[in-house]
């Protein structure tokens, strides 16, 4: 079963790239990696009922798994080039795996990812995609870099997606841009690619804000501290919740993969010059301190308590 | 959670590799490949009641899990160097966590594979292993290359693990040697090693013999014909059930995780050289023929009827 339907995947994403050796359809890919380059990669699984509710369209299913491994790439600063499925399904589904493979391979055509193998077993509905990607040596973005007084950014709008897992959880229809953001996150790899060379540490946001700048902070050895009332929402968040839930969202909401990044604060020109190069807009949200832990503050410079919202991800 | 379990994971395996320039702990790992080399990666997962009994112990399928991708290299005749693990369990379980590290670890060092990164997640037990390896360029053993007149060779002895399912299954005690390569099957890296430049043409057995070499008969457009009282049984097997169902469970029963391989007739000897310097048995099995298919003959060169054995394998 596993190569005719992993087949029918790759013919359906058919992108061609010179550097796939060998693709689907032996024991395992043959990929060059070019000279003065580093291969990056990663592996990141969603669960039917776990990362995703049981009756997500295939489609948005496909584009998503591959989206959250193309935002670790992102958030290294490399380049995507192929990608391995492996995809365990209930039963052989011909429909779910076309929708599936549909949405996987409009993304992977937007990047150029050709998927070179995989694996299709029978089980409980879940994915694994392996993504892999390139940087020059010695450019891949990391998380350990952070230093004391560089300045915290952070890419695009925060909380959307847990604005509309929350709407969809309350039984209210969200708004479109929420909807896209949770199902078609748009990862950002032009974005990594401009900050290779000017951020100091950068990491994906997946889990919340909070929790992901942690691990930030810990990997450098730092502290930070967030000014609330600056971290950029849409307006479809800001017209459908108040202003306190949706601060809580932004913070603490997982499933944005948006970027979170630092830089010298002396370089913010050259970050926003460099993402509205790549397209994609920042917004300065705070800075790193010496210490430790992550703290949101008010106008007033007050750490603000943790509402009702998404805090719980902390645990995690 | 997921960076304290793979990293408790990654310690208990403990291979440091120079050409891992980040490893567990940030968004993805940077790895070198080295010049003149082509990277080889493969994705295989194990689902809970589907590729291993409820049952099994940890310490067995941390050690499968990593076996069945690292015979897929060996497939390849590649060199391993790194995994990436997805890890999905019902819930966190420090113990079975442990232990099942341990069984990965085992064979991690015994390969010198470095775990450099992975996922772990919340759902029904299963295991997605990604092995990296690295080859010559242009020195992959492929499936595609056997040409009419090779002669067929396999590594090992057959049908040990479907024996051991087969009686488990009818609620016998396993001999220890069919019982051990059911749950740990030792990849046969060094006989890949020692393929490349010989065969002609290479696959595992996972699936079963007559299922895995029609693959690399379709692959390279010819047929094979298998002399039946040539397959290499161990004295376990065969001490274990009558003489057909010994051959059926030979031919058909998956999960061997030997390599079945072609060359050319003449070299045989060059063959039987080279696996022995790999510490490695290999039997000649057949020949490739013009056509299609694969078919199985008795001494009198009559093709022989399957049994009641594992053929629906046949149909995977």
């Amino acid at each position: 079963m596993e190569f005719e339907l992993i087949d029918a995947i790759r013919m359906r994403v058919n992108i061609r790239r010179d550097d796939v050796a060998l693709g689907v359809g032996d024991d395992a890919a043959v990929l060059d990696v070019p000279a003065g380059r580093q291969l990056v990669a990663c592996a990141d699984t969603l669960v039917a009922g776990v990362h995703f509710p049981l009756d997500t369209a295939p489609e948005d299913l496909g584009w998503k798994s591959l989206a959250v491994n193309l935002s670790d790439l992102a958030a290294m600063g490399a380049e995507p080039a192929w990608a391995l499925l492996a995809l365990t399904l209930p039963e052989p589904d011909a429909f779910l795996v076309a929708a599936f493979a549909e949405g996987f391979a409009e993304l992977a055509r937007a990047h150029d990812v050709a998927l070179v193998g995989g694996d299709t077993t029978q089980g409980p509905l879940s994915i694994t995609v392996t993504a892999f990607g390139v940087v020059p040596v010695g450019g891949a973005l990391r998380r350990g870099g952070a230093r004391a007084g560089d300045a915290v950014f952070v890419t695009g709008t925060l909380g959307d997606a847990a604005g509309a897992l929350r709407q969809l959880q309350d039984g209210v229809a969200p708004a479109e841009r929420l909807r896209a953001k949770l199902s078609r996150p748009e990862p950002r790899i032009a974005a990594g690619l401009a900050l290779r060379g000017i951020a100091s540490a950068c990491i994906d946001v997946s889990d919340g804000l909070l929790a992901d700048l942690g691990h930030a902070c810990v990997a450098s050895g730092v502290g930070a501290e967030l000014d609330a009332d600056a971290l950029p929402m849409s307006s479809a968040l800001t017209a459908a919740f108040d202003r306190a839930t949706c601060r809580d969202l932004a913070l603490a909401g997982g499933d944005d993969y948006e970027l979170c990044f630092t830089a010298p604060a002396a370089r913010q020109t050259e970050v926003a010059a460099a993402l509205a190069q790549a397209g994609c807009s920042a917004t300065r949200i705070g800075r790193i301190v010496a210490g430790s832990g992550v703290r949101a503050l008010d106008a007033a410079g007050n750490p603000i308590a943790p509402g009702r919202a998404g805090w719980e991800h902390f645990a995690t």
